[in-house]
């Protein structure tokens, strides 16, 4: 009977993880509202077809208004109920041809990835302490991981890898900050998934990899608390075996 | 004879850095640009005592137009020569009462603290190119360190963690870029010293932290680039022993 609120839903990870939810049984998913800025035809048929348990919030993450105006979207459709868990799904990876030199997005990508959550999070922190799950979930990505930076060099996304790195330090902030209300509090990687995102030669298709994302976006351990977490494939080995990335 | 140019010289650790660096030899240092937002009674004696070899330059580190004029003005003044060293070093803290909650900076101190540094860096950078000693020191902090959360706990400043945090990976994206140039770029941590931003409950006083400080911004170390380092001190111990910090 849990409500869920994702960010970035009209397409890739985000509209993956709607679908999935709403296949589940209404004694285990009880709401999803799925924020949006662009309603695709895809998203547009989830709500159709989901009997009302999938709700559309338009919320274009990069701006303070409309995330207060989706918050209170949400909390009138709550009705006086909590929201339990918030995953923070929306980002962008912008290529910058020329390497950090030629930079001009830093500030934008920062907004995008790593303000948003700032701002969505405290939007919602009221529903989410009348939830009785409290939980948050961030998808950052090992592409912003420091143990990585030999790997991802050839990547020319340095204001991607700055603002999800970032994003991890202020995931670790908030779970600090809530850890005495019983939040749980912690940062994700879906694995390098085929997505516009993602790009055609990602390791994973969407249907492969959204079981290991459903499995880490749903545990409800008080230990993950302040933790990152990747995905764990069986099957992709060797990649996706260890459960945490290096920060 | 190499020539500097340190950010944030009215006042504080980068104040005591053209000071330090204008008590040497002009056969080891032939220049020094004392980039400043606020020109303090302090840096404009030590000008004036310096027979040229300091020379103050405007800077709002914000503000991409102003950064933009003060690489003219060091250029101008090259005459011709290449900058060999560029200290990253204006910065801010500010407490945040009530938490990352009641956070509202989170965007204005990565303005500071971590933007700034790119766009100094990518306007000085034809200048640097034409130097010798082709090194980028930014100031960051162990306050923004992952590896010690559990001890910053108690310190309410989350944007500040976040930015210096975010400004270790912007350093390495940078140390990246530029290692076949033959670059050292690298983020050192200063030690906790009483300041107007350090407090007055900080371990060390200018005096006591300078020599350290500039040992760190002295090194010419190929391996460094890409390095977080902090400053060593013996008589401190069991502080400042450590000269790899955790990112
Ligand atoms: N795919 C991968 O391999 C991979 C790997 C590691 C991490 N991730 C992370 O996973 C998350 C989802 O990525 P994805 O692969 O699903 O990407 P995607 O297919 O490009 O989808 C991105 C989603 O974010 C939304 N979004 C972007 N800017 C927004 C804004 N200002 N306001 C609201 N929504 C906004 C997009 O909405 P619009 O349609 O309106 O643009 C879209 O729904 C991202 O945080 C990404 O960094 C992905
Ligand atoms: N003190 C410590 O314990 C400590 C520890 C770790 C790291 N650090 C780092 O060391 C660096 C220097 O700190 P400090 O202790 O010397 O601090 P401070 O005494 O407060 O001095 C800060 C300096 O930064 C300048 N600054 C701030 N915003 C600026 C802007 N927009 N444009 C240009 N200059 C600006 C200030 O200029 P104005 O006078 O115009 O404001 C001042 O010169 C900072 O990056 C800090 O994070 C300090």
């Amino acid at each position: 009977m849990a409500s869920y609120l994702i960010t970035g839903t009209g397409r890739g990870i985000g509209l993956e993880l709607v679908r999935t939810l709403a296949a589940k049984p209404a004694s285990e998913v009880s709401k999803i509202f799925a924020a949006h800025r662009t309603k695709t035809d895809a998203l547009t048929e989830l709500v159709s077809s989901s009997g009302g348990r999938v709700e559309a919030v338009p919320m274009d993450v990069t701006d303070e208004e409309s995330i207060k105006q989706a918050a209170r979207q949400v909390e009138k459709s709550l009705a006086g109920k909590g929201l339990d868990v918030l995953v923070n799904n929306a980002g962008v990876l912008p290529i910058t041809e020329g390497g950090i030199e030629k930079m001009t997005d830093l500030e934008s990508v920062f907004r995008t990835n790593v303000t948003s959550v700032h701002w969505v999070t405290t939007a919602l922190l009221p529903l989410l302490e009348k939830g009785s799950l409290k939980k948050i979930v961030n998808v950052s990505s090992t592409v912003g991981s420091m143990g990585f930076v030999d790997y991802t060099r050839h990547l020319s996304c340095p204001a991607y890898k700055v603002s999800k790195y970032a994003l991890n330090m202020l995931t670790v902030q908030w779970a600090q900050a809530l850890e005495d209300r019983g939040f749980i509090v912690y940062v994700i990687s879906p694995g390098w998934v085929k997505t516009d995102l993602g790009g055609p030669a990602a390791d994973l298709t969407l249907a492969q990899a959204i079981p290991a994302i459903e499995e880490v976006v749903l545990r409800q351990n008080k230990e993950d608390n302040g933790r990152f977490l990747d995905v764990v494939m069986p099957g992709f080995e060797p990649r996706y075996t260890n459960r945490f990335p290096p920060w």
